[in-house]
């Protein structure tokens, strides 16, 4: 079983001076859980022959197809040197090359949090839980869908550092659409580094904005532990088919020089970017994240970087894009066995659904790809908790359903227990035919931990509930969400450290005018 | 691919009249999915250790605590007969002994349906799906939760024969609290028998309901047909722990004796009925079944029957059963290994949840357990949809939308199609980098069988669903509910037959006065 304990919220890495001990004793307990180590095999779904067969092909499409590095110069240069054939954009790679270059990437690393007992270990039999990115809207019972702003932004980090099963603060977990498009990132990184003490993610939507989040991280983290530690896990996206941005590829190529860790992933609506195909479409991410991956180690050898794949199909009828499909499950469970083939982490699934509401729709197509990606093999699973209308939208109410539902991973993971207290024979010796066991032995030492127990799932009888109002999923999470943002108490933090954060960002947005483009 | 095919409502095995094949002629033409055959493995969640100290602790229950067979001498006596040891109604059965009796009972067997277009083979790697059984309350959007009614019941057989993904017609798809309990079983059995054409179950309440059930039986297939054939599977629950109560065991001597088929199934909320740890409620689980299908051989060597286990676990503060827990997961997985080890078919899983409405809560616990269910090697799962409540009801809104999700298990088992159309390197070939997939070739020749597609779930775009009312997914289903009832025709049937079955009831019905208890 995964280890839950009490913690005060607030212990940093650095130093704690007096008021950081102050604050330490004043701070409210919360609970956290350790990233999950899995101890349960995972789903193999294609066999042998199957995935020697893609991979045979992925290198086919590298060779004879190859990708696009889009108005890079640089990384064409770098590929030309690596031994692959250029032309124009185009990057032709030998068969092997990519694969061979993807050998100097970690199969294991290691993401330091400011608190260092919220450190995550990304790979291997892990799992690390990430909340929503992106949306620009959110949406809460109270209030309905509306344009997210800062105020939200702040609201969902403060959750994901009261959430018990949440390893990781994220990154852009709502759009702050009220503040412009090119200071953004300078607020959201204050918002993970001071509200929260769980790893977080960088800025990817322009190099200097990456480079800015390496500078900040070194206000917060010291200058030398970030040049020799992995402090944010950044998201990459490749544009598929087979195309590499300049953009993307810029933060990459800073977050790689600087050591830090990026997400190299495949967006994949199937259908649109690869093919209507699983097999197909498992085809195409291996040959890209082959190429981006490699091309990461062209920056730099030995940078820590994750296999990613972001998969759905696509309603043939609307075009919309569909979450929890048995198509996306099987390239989910494919992918993952590409990704240890490879060596390397692996990042995919998370709380996915297509519907407008946290109804039931959105929580079948969130438990189907959640089921999934545990077990997949995923090792970083970004939009855990709070997507709704595939992605369109954070909810504050499915935020905190999806963190419950999150709970039942770390148990399913945790394996079966077969010591003697597990297999207990006693207790079925004490209690014999036609007995119970509410009151024997066993249950009494073991009732606490024995079951996973929710947060907010509702279990009482038929006529409690009806007389407290009858709630559906949404009321009960709507209150938890006002209990939890009621509760919360930010961890302890220097004051000096937040100063000299509070000093970059102001800096850094007088020496530009607002853009909201 | 599971295959889908629309058939005329309207086929049956026997004979066909005139007023059949007109009947045929103006049916409704309803699409079916064949009985799933899976072609991905099963998730072994148990090593071999695990899985030979369960088997040896097993043995080690039956042979030193033994299990009651309670207010049945013959039972003792063929107990006594076998070889176990026999002290009051304690059976305790020999190392090994249960394990060979239960060697001559079948791996799979085929369960005919009066429509042999419906016939289901339980065993191997399909799994067959069937509805709810058993709960004395329904719900829906319009009417909300009160007592069911035959009314109820027919509606919901109506139901299950409109629904693609459903293979069964199940048994007490809601109890008919409206009509006496001594005779409710004779207006289920002809409903089930003249409104649909799926395989059934029959009753188990009373031996002489088991007996009724194979009369009526006789009636709509023929004495010959019955005799020779199994045209039944029918729910033999086992009174946890370790107790094999006269009721249900006289029902499973009446189905043994006419080689009609059982789920021999342990009936285990965990905490309450079997020890508070997954290994020790397997343990039990396993010593029940071997017990119980053991006996079933002793009844008749090679009648058929099936490994169940109905697990869910107890919320330790309310005493309330929980279900779509990470226990109850590996609890069905690890009995899934225990069953194929035994070499008999494995019912399990089901669309449980605990929540008083079909809302998020419901579709969280749901998709869990389907999914589950699904990587356990089930064969046969009743409660795959409907399931409210605990059990406690079942729910129009429900039944549609669970049956909609049992689409993504067919497509889930189906497996990855890697023939040279499913690996699709023409498709990325013709598109390359930079391109999309909408209109190329592969995509043309592919789109309308590439993507499982729902019936109920919304896709829409943001705006037109708000439009069209901002329905949730209760709503949606409920006016799919609407339409199935609308549109439901009843499948041909010789007009004798069911003449035959009328007057059966008729007389069976006032062959004794009505009971309520």
């Amino acid at each position: 079983m995964s280890e839950v304990v009490e913690q005060p919220a607030g212990r940093r890495a650095r130093g704690g001076g007096g008021a950081a001990r102050r604050a330490e004793r004043t701070a409210v307990r919360v609970e956290f859980a350790r990233y999950i180590e899995r101890n349960i095999p995972n789903l193999e779904i294609l066999n042998e022959e199957a995935l020697e067969i893609i991979e045979a092909n992925a290198e086919t499409v590298l060779e004879e197809i190859g990708v696009n590095f889009v108005e890079n110069p640089a990384a064409l240069a770098l590929w030309r040197e690596a031994g692959a054939d250029v032309q124009g954009e185009r990057v032709r790679i030998p068969r092997g090359l990519a694969r061979e270059l993807c050998k100097t990437a970690p199969s294991t690393f290691t993401q330091h949090a400011r608190n260092p007992e919220r450190n995550v270990v990304i790979g291997g039999k892990n799992l690390v839980l990430a909340p929503v990115y992106g949306p620009p809207f959110v949406r809460d019972l109270a209030g309905g869908r509306r344009y997210a702003t800062i105020a939200d932004f702040r609201n969902f980090v403060k959750l994901g550092q009261m959430s018990k099963y949440l390893h990781h603060s994220g990154g852009t977990v709502c759009e702050p659409t009220d503040v412009p498009v090119n200071k953004r990132h300078l607020d959201m990184l204050h918002a993970h580094m001071t509200l929260s003490d769980k790893p977080y993610m960088g800025s990817v939507t322009e190099p200097s904005r990456a480079a800015d989040s390496v500078e900040m991280s070194k206000i917060l983290f010291g200058e030398q532990f970030v040049d020799e530690n992995t402090v944010m896990t950044s998201l990459v996206n490749i544009n598929s088919p087979l195309t590499f941005d300049a953009t993307m590829m810029g933060a990459l190529e800073v977050y790689a020089k600087a050591n830090q860790a990026c997400i190299i992933s495949p967006f994949i609506v199937g259908g649109a970017m690869a093919p209507v195909s699983v097999a197909g479409t498992l085809t195409q991410v291996l040959a890209e994240v082959l190429a981006g991956v490699a091309y990461s180690q062209l920056i730099r050898k030995g940078a820590p970087v994750i296999f990613g794949a972001f998969v759905t199909s696509i309603d043939m009828n609307s075009g919309a894009p569909t979450f929890g499909t048995p198509e996306a499950a099987q390239i989910t469970l494919g992918a993952g066995q590409l990704a240890r083939r490879l060596g390397l982490p692996y990042r995919s699934a998370g709380a996915f659904c297509g519907s407008k509401l946290p109804d039931a729709q959105a929580a079948y197509e969130t438990a189907n790809t959640l089921n999934i990606g545990l077990l997949s093999g995923v090792n970083f699973m970004l939009h855990a908790c709070g997507w709704l209308e595939g992605g369109l939208v954070s909810s504050y109410e499915k935020y905190v359903m999806d963190a419950d539902q999150l709970g039942t991973l770390h148990r399913m993971a945790a394996g079966i227990d077969m010591s003697a207290n597990g297999q207990a024979m006693d207790a079925i010796r004490e209690v014999g035919p036609g007995g119970h066991y509410l009151g024997c032995a066993h249950t009494q030492a073991n009732f606490k931990t024995a079951f996973w127990k929710t947060d907010l799932l509702d279990y009482k009888p038929f006529e409690t509930w009806e007389e407290e109002g009858a709630r559906d999923t949404v009321a009960l999470a709507a209150a938890r969400v006002a209990k939890m943002l009621g509760d919360y108490q930010p961890p302890a933090i220097e004051p000096g450290v937040v100063e000299a954060l509070d000093e970059y960002v102001a800096k850094k947005k007088a020496s530009m005018p607002d853009a909201f483009m």
